[in-house]
């Protein structure tokens, strides 16, 4: 395909903007931008000149002109809407999680390859620098071999944010609460990182942001297939100064044979190595490494892109991406029954 | 009794050294000090006049004059000595963890009980000044309800640390591994800010330190009665500047309905509170509170002599002790079966 | 004035392109994009509707329907172009520092006063919300009265800055280094927070930016009139994680009588102070107090335009802003003689 | 000589108790602890067995089994002392600073000289391992050629401190203030890191601790011969909640072409290099190296001892000495004048 690539955007809230805004700097044109909501269509519809806008996305289905759709709606339409994409003949790309249950996910999977489209679900974290970075630092051995991995997202929902999603307070519409939207970033950080997860247990704490049907603070502990554990925390509702202030603090702290490596502010690996060339002059010493960031949306759009164009395999395809919605509803499985659960 | 009470230090290693000079600055006496290695005996009788030494602990307990013993033996001999010297109408002062079994613990308490004598666990986070003020912190409700608790527990064993225990590397002599020497302190400290714990879910790593048979890092998720979430890491392997210096670093992390408290250095709590007094000015803002440290040894052995003078109900009792042992070998028992425990 | 006002922006680099952005959300229209390089007028010009662009700005101080203009020319250009424009009736925005030379600047204050037009200089820390914070809690008193302030200005130039103005290494375009491109600020803040100068004492250490005329690194002491005492950092080449990743450091520390306060990161107070109400429970605390970050380009256009409307005195005007240009250029004097100067 | 170096403590304050701890793990014999307060001397005494006490320090002098002395007494009386005691053929060890002026740590060098005894100033900072590293670091090129040096030295008096050494109030007996007992450390540490002082100028800020006389806080910019120039904050009333809680903070930072290094905490160097073995894999690094702390009295004590027994100059004579006290001497001479002074 010669041409740019043409998508729609189905879903005009953050995401659906993030999304518009990316594919600027793309061999791409986004030509429908669909929602219920005519002002949030129009509003993504000018960030760039010659997006039509309707409230109506199968308008945009219907169009021969369209390659492709971008998925942005609340998760529990992300099958249904996507499945209808695919037998549209469209590519799609859709954001995370990839779908309320595994059946939506399996349907999703199912449609796209029937059709001959390309799937890709929108999981910036493997494309994000930091992580590769840590990646590279791990095969190289720096802190041996990895026993122990935690993360902690902690977030504080503020009153804006929800105004603009209100279906994030509704569980059967999000799918769940925290360990769904934050908990499936962060499997998937973890398979990134450590490798494929054997079993999860996980407990809800007592909820204290009563408007939110879904969990609003989870945690888990993980066993890996090679022996790693790991544990997790999500939160919308960790107050300090960092989250009240309007900022997402991640952690990520793993401990191996010769050493550990973490990250408290997102964009700084802090390294300790026993290793002998991290030793400067036989000083114990430890290392901050800078991680420029890089536009994850663009680089995602972008892999989903030379896909359509090239047949190659995305990095984050739907058959991919099946997994960390399978450990995330292993987790609240988990919570629901008080017991382990062990994945396929 | 109007003179000082007279002690013998059973087991002269470093737990016993540190009882041995906080009993210089108390209204007691130390008589013996007993050691099958009769340096480590002469070595603790050098700290003050007038200690006796032996390397045959009955000597002391057949001493008419030695009114209370302080057990600082390898875990497994905690409750065998405990019983005999309460036989012998000992008052026993006894190093945590209490027992390796909750059998050796009832044994310990009944002992006690029908020799009428005092018997008090060294648990020193019950005397911890930190602890008390966090403590007051939330009965004041500067972080509302709280919702989830975060203990971590990271030390790096070096080789003079196990040179002077080898036993510690012996699972059963030291009746576990890392969960059971800092997950009991820890279990505890949950109890003493959270409440009672109802059940237990825990992992052990994939062992680093091979030498060790007990469990190098574990890691666990608590649900406590009222709903309150935990998580507890614990590790003897986890290597940072600040570990492989020397230093053990203990975190907590306590989020509320209104807030959080955290602690990074052992000294120093972190609040963050949404309550208008917390407020300066209405800026949102954090706080750093210094908290004095105070010497948990001397507090705790000044608690024992108080009680076998007055009669009074000691902090640590064993009977308010044998609960963290339960969690702890609630939690063993899950790293054995992959399955929650529920505590009784 | 009903009609917005309308205004000439001459220079189209960093910082008019920044000036040209904050307008839009003020009651202004900027009409003209001046500069000698056509291709940064028009990409200038591109930023709103209705900007004409010119490569000669004496067509914009022609055109009788402009009010105003604003200057982001090299600083050696600042005096001459403001004088022409005020006489030619237009009201001045000019950036800092506000000449080269105290006649320039008295050139400029009686220009301005013979047309009757306003003239600003483009101080933003005037307008800076974390100042305004610092100035209120040393009125309060939490801090006692100060008795020295510290404040160090920590950048490392990259290619990039440098390749957008060239005239910086140019030690007459530039009317010096980062004592006067960066002193200029911060001998403002000193003068908001503490009071007037009436000495300063300046070193310039060995060059390291070799391509620079002007200092790249200059260190001062200053006495104030009541008594305080003052230290002061200017680098163009302080090389550290944060500033070769592309950060200013700007930090400030101020002591007094009952504690102090400070800031490391740009935007959080960190306060102690002995005063009771800021030893919760009476125990000792430190505070991070998070000022929320203002646009101070937007706020000093919006006191620009109030006092062309209004004709209240604007904040930074001329007259007020000749001081902190006597200050660095009295810290040059000091450089060139080894010996201190006293202010007038 | 085979025997243990047989020594008189003069003045059994502070500074004397711990030298007499440290002299316990050299090649030496603590003879006499001599002060006016007999209850201190007998403090002392008790030390060590064999020590006898004195409260006139002449009776020490006049014992020919005395080998050295080691003068601890306030500071006006360093140089009548070492003076006595090098006439009397005693080595002498005197506490910093030298002396109370130049005329008197001349005629200590003198009467050393002529008595052909050993002069040496327990100078500690050139015992310190973190500074030795820093210095290896500096000399191993990793930042460059340093441009600019920033020492910080941050004290909060209290009243437990001065009531040991009430001295430290009056401006005669403590021969100044802040700048002669805390600045003669950082003058001498600049002097090791960067090398000789051409110049200083100096400011002294409002009194606040106004029960002292001498300078509570002074600043200070330094030229040193090579073209660096350095700043210099000291203070004995710098209110944090370190400073509060009973620390000392000593800040250090030196940029140089190539990177900066800082010290922030005392015990770790943070590095930041632009060479290529400081950028693991090409990533932007920052390090911080871990330099575990040694007995700076006990090594200073030592090399004392070994220029005694082998006649090698010491590390600290006292015509090395001489030098920070003539930089701190001329610094007060700068606050009086308002003038730089330049250094012989």
């Amino acid at each position: 395909m010669d041409r740019p690539i043409r998508v729609a955007i189905i879903g005009c809230g953050w995401a659906g903007a993030r999304h518009a805004q990316a594919y600027k700097g793309c061999e791409a044109e986004v030509r429908w931008a669909a929602d219920l909501d005519r002002e949030r269509a129009k509003s993504l519809g000018a960030i760039q000149e010659g997006i039509r806008t309707t409230t109506e996305y199968r308008e945009a289905l219907d169009d021969p002109d369209v390659d492709a759709v971008d998925i942005c709606l609340p998760h529990y339409l992300h099958a249904p809407v996507a499945v209808e994409a695919a037998e549209a003949s469209k590519h799609v790309l859709c954001e995370k999680p990839m779908a309320a249950s595994l059946e939506g996910a399996d349907r999703m999977i199912e449609a796209a390859e029937q059709a001959g489209v390309v799937l890709v679900i929108a999981e910036n974290v493997r494309f994000n620098s930091l992580f590769h970075k840590i990646r590279d630092l791990l095969q190289d051995g720096v802190i041996g071999q990895p026993a122990l991995i935690q993360i902690t997202r902690q977030c504080y929902l503020t009153r804006s944010f929800l105004e603009e999603r209100r279906w994030f307070l509704d569980a059967q519409a999000a799918a769940g609460g925290i360990m769904m939207s934050g908990g499936i970033h962060d499997f998937e950080t973890m398979r990134m990182l450590i490798g494929e997860v054997e079993s999860v247990q996980a407990l809800r704490a007592r909820q204290r942001f009563i408007e939110m049907e879904g969990d609003d603070t989870s945690v888990a502990i993980i066993r890996f297939c090679d022996g790693t554990v790991g544990t997790l925390v999500e939160s919308f509702v960790m107050k300090s100064l960092a989250t009240v202030a309007g900022s997402e603090v991640h952690t990520l702290r793993i401990d191996g044979d010769l050493g550990s490596l973490s990250v408290e502010d997102g964009s700084t690996i802090r390294l300790f190595s026993e290793r002998d060339n991290f030793l400067p002059g036989g000083a114990l010493a430890q290392h901050e490494i800078h991680v420029p960031e890089a536009d994850t949306f663009a680089l995602e759009i972008d892999d989903f892109l030379e896909s359509i164009r090239t047949g190659k395999e995305p990095v984050t395809s739907g058959r991919s991406q099946r997994r960390p919605l399978e450990i995330v509803l292993a987790a609240y499985q988990s919570i629901a029954s008080g017991q382990p659960v062990t994945l396929s």
